[in-house]
């Protein structure tokens, strides 16, 4: 049974950005906004080697994501879990995949010739939603 | 010399979730949509006494934050810093002016009796802004 419940996997499967949490080597949090994946069972995240984000998930694997739906970020969710695997196979894939949903062109279009894509496949082991209904408020 | 440069301080002034990521006791990494405020110097979030922020920030006060327009994600930035200052004191009069901000209310709604607001007040020491010209690649 996946932690990640239908509204939570509707978050993720939209056109939302999420935001990526991992831990600097001095044990301090680093956090920036991103493009997800999910397969159905873990949470995907396109990076490059040497990124600053692929440097802290090579020291501590645990890692932290959020996510709202951008035109209501009342309806949100948090998620903490631990990289599963990293691959650079089929990455350069995806991120054209990436680039469809989230942009609707066929080819990632910031490609760099000297740069090497990565996967980070995240399994998720503490789920949080949360829906607030904000028009209700709003209304009052 | 603010780190905070106008752009950033736009991204921070408009009516942007922010994510605010703090590190859980076992070192891994915890991170959530939020309000955020911004006084011309520090950063503000407005919390509650005994959730998992302040509790994860009361071990370890260097945190992070991410944010991005919400009408243009790729119009982003990346925050990292240190936790100076953690006040009960104008905490409830603050979040009514965060609800001012993000709900046109004056009164937070989601007010709880038993509940005790707390600001924190973030010095941001590395900061990262990033604006990718989308509509270009867009339009080719």
């Amino acid at each position: 049974m996946s932690l990640i419940t239908p509204k939570i996997a509707k978050l993720l499967n939209e056109k939302n950005f999420a935001s990526f949490a991992t831990t600097m080597p001095d044990g301090s949090p680093q956090v920036s906004p991103v493009w997800v994946d999910y397969d159905g069972s873990l949470i995907l995240i396109n990076t490059a080697k040497g990124r600053i984000k692929e440097k802290n998930v090579k020291n501590n694997g645990k890692v932290a994501l959020s996510i709202f739906d951008m035109n209501n970020p009342y309806e949100m969710a948090t998620i903490r879990g631990t990289i599963m695997q990293q691959t650079t196979e089929g990455a350069d894939d995806h991120i054209d995949k990436m680039t469809k949903k989230y942009l609707n062109l066929e080819r990632y279009p910031f490609r760099k010739s000297n740069e090497t894509r990565l996967i980070l496949k995240i399994n998720p082991e503490k789920v949080f939603h949360m829906s607030i209904p904000i028009n209700d408020f709003l209304q009052k």
